[in-house]
């Protein structure tokens, strides 16, 4: 399995965890994104991620060798799905292992910090009354928002 | 599914999940624990976890409701394994989901917190060189240590 992945498949997150696994493991914490119905008062149709997949597969194993420098001894996989997403669907899986658990919370959330600051995907949300709404996953910009074209 | 279980079998990470996903639910966070070979120098063969059941399942329970009383809109479901484990065997697992990501893993770490503090399971481990350990989760008592008998 390749542990830093993009793709347009649903994600297993099952496979993730297996690759991560091992004897020296005593902890394993998975962060699991999935599409929320309501953000505020907007209800969501579906959602459809795009990216530029070779800069972001590089961005998430670049990702994974910071969080083995920064916690010894920890195995990591991270896929994120693109394409239209429906509610309660999983954008993005990481599986982190770790001797002790601290780490493992730590590591993991590191992770999907730094998945939402470095790597290049980009979202479009549908909301039920028609509007739509384009931006990068910190939301800090937007690059096009109103009555879809 | 009981969503605070202890059972004999091995556990369904998968099962957990699909129990706390749910339209509202933008994160996942999940904390499994598995048995890991290397304690310092010494080496496990396998651990045998023992449990007061009702007391274990109603204890599980009441931390489910404080972590809905301290999260709000968070659902979660956790299920300990007792009997015979061997290396990498999953002997918790730990489900949380949330609107919003941090939520997710401080609602987590709460929750195998609160486990080891609060819930009456023990276990022995049987190291390679014939000693073994039994004592409760924080390993602040040992009740019996050196050779088998």
């Amino acid at each position: 399995m390749n542990p830093f992945a993009i793709t347009t498949l649903p994600l297993n997150v099952e496979a993730l965890i297996s690759y991560v696994s091992s004897p020296q493991a005593g902890a394993i914490n998975t962060f699991i994104g999935t599409v929320r119905e309501l953000t505020g008062e907007k209800k969501t149709i579906y959602l459809k991620y795009e990216a530029y997949v070779p800069m972001a597969e590089k961005q998430l194993k670049k990702i994974g060798t910071e969080v083995q420098e920064k916690w010894p001894g920890t195995r990591i996989a991270i896929h994120h799905r693109i394409g239209s997403l429906a509610i309660s669907d999983i954008a993005v899986v990481i599986a982190v292992s770790t001797p002790h658990r601290a780490a493992s919370f730590e590591a993991c959330r590191y992770a999907i910090e730094r998945i939402k600051e470095i790597v290049p995907i980009w979202k479009k949300e549908h909301w039920e009354d028609g509007t739509f709404w384009v931006g990068n996953q910190q939301e800090t910009i937007s690059y096009e928002k109103g009555e879809p074209k």
